[in-house]
């Protein structure tokens, strides 16, 4: 396979990629170079069950590490473990070192029914951020702007309608970003809500003199209820180690619309063979039917 | 004298006190329990001059010596080290150690023209914020809004302009906050442009369960251009360390409708002194002649 077919592969059902002649050269030079690229990806140590909608992200991760790649899984165990102190917003739990642990293992397990274990290496932030001193701290913050921080929509929207922000929730995307910088990431994924805050992390690299990851961003996949972004806020979700029989029973709940973008982004079917299940649909076929595929 | 007629005294041409009824309660406390106030006073350790509207919160602070109160003085060390990072807004100089133990004995030199040395206390703030480690650093900023710190005018003007401000500039009132938090100041003067951070530190010390400082704001004297604020950086000052001849050749160029705003703010003068002076003036004496007084 050529790289730029490789990259056909890799493009495919992805939302954004920042950018493709970035990715392309990168995938060369590994090439040339006989090494991997890491590609990572930020998970969440405050709730370890995978849904459907992670899995999209899983799925592409699992693509790269097809490719040779490797995967790097960034826990955020030192932002978790902080909480959020001030108990003034919405109150994080802070979660211990032991829970963080036992999270990890049970994530573990769900993420290699997708995942690749032996290209997979796990990462846990607090390794770096709670060695950085309040002047790398200062030096890192001075590499952005606040102008930046508070154009990502969610921090916009709050300052309109006068709601606080605090002062440490607009360092988060900071620290974040510099996961990039420490583990020297090639290439990043994430959510397509996720875009913002990954771009943070691809400029805190060049600023630190290091070449930018790539970052890719995927759809978002919506729920059980065909509305909202499945999340397991919304109670929307189907968790990929449910019992069969509940997944079953979520699957067959699913709009009837949703069906060609589940195939999409919840299967390893082939654009060929989606088009003909939508065919299929089209024709009159019980949708039904189609959902037990 | 009554801790009233001491209230009054301390009130004497100064811009703001936040609150006066806070301020007696201290004073009247610092009374019962035979210990004196720490009154802060953050000094730049940038550059060693001291000039005329400088004096006006170093004299108000004597005042408070007077009293029987202790100055604590805080040497930026910290900031002045870090200078800016970025190099992206105006550069600011890096201050070795060397130097800034050089600018601070310089400092002293000058600043006990004012003050008295037995109540002076002299704080390096690099003391406590280079222990700060992110976590405690993120404890800070979860104290404060985003909102609250770009609604300072010099901020809100640079967002409202397009004009970058990095994220680092704004962490640092949180350090000038802390300051007094670390220090436990019961008082923090200040000139009027000063009043915004001074309420940071008054805040910070309520969140960390510490009593708030009352804050002292002073008026800026205008420079002998009669105009704009007395700066180095406008180079219209007149420097309490220069030579009396110099001292002499920049009062005489000072506008005659400063003359009596000068008197209230650059001398000990008391209001029925410089109300015989105003009644001199609107006499019709010679304005030279009044200056040399």
């Amino acid at each position: 396979m050529t790289l730029k077919e490789t990259l056909a592969r890799l493009k495919e059902r992805t939302e954004t990629i920042v950018s493709e002649s970035e990715l392309l050269a990168k995938l060369e030079k590994a090439q040339n170079e006989k090494r991997p690229l890491k590609v990572k990806l930020g998970i969440d140590a405050s709730g370890p069950d995978i849904h459907l909608g992670f899995a999209v992200v899983l799925r592409k991760l699992r693509q790269f590490q097809d490719f040779g790649h490797t995967a790097v899984l960034i826990v955020g165990d030192f932002t978790g473990k902080i909480g959020d102190p001030s108990g003034r917003s919405k109150t994080r739990p802070q979660l211990t070192d032991a829970q963080i642990k036992n999270n990890v293992l049970r994530y573990k397990e769900q993420i290699f029914k997708i995942l690749d274990p032996t290209k997979t290496e796990f990462r846990f932030n607090s390794e770096w951020s709670d060695a950085l001193t309040s002047r790398d701290l200062i030096n890192i913050a001075s590499k952005y702007t606040v102008a930046r921080i508070i154009e990502r929509e969610d921090f916009s929207q709050r300052l309109k309608q006068g709601l606080p922000i605090y002062m440490h929730e607009i360092l988060y995307p900071l620290f974040q970003g510099y996961d990039s910088v420490a583990v020297k990431a090639d290439i990043e994924l994430g959510g397509a809500d996720q875009y913002w805050n990954l771009l943070v992390g691809r400029e805190l690299q060049r600023e630190f003199g290091q070449e930018p990851q790539v970052i890719i961003t995927m759809p978002l996949l919506e729920g059980t209820d065909g509305k909202l972004k499945m999340s397991k806020s919304y109670n929307n979700y189907i968790g990929i180690a449910e019992p069969p029989k509940e997944i079953y029973g979520k699957t067959m709940s699913i709009p009837d619309t949703m069906i060609v973008r589940y195939f999409q982004l919840a299967t390893n079917y082939s654009d060929a063979e989606i088009k003909a299940i939508e065919k299929r649909l089209a024709a009159g076929e019980n949708p039904k039917h189609l959902k037990t595929l």
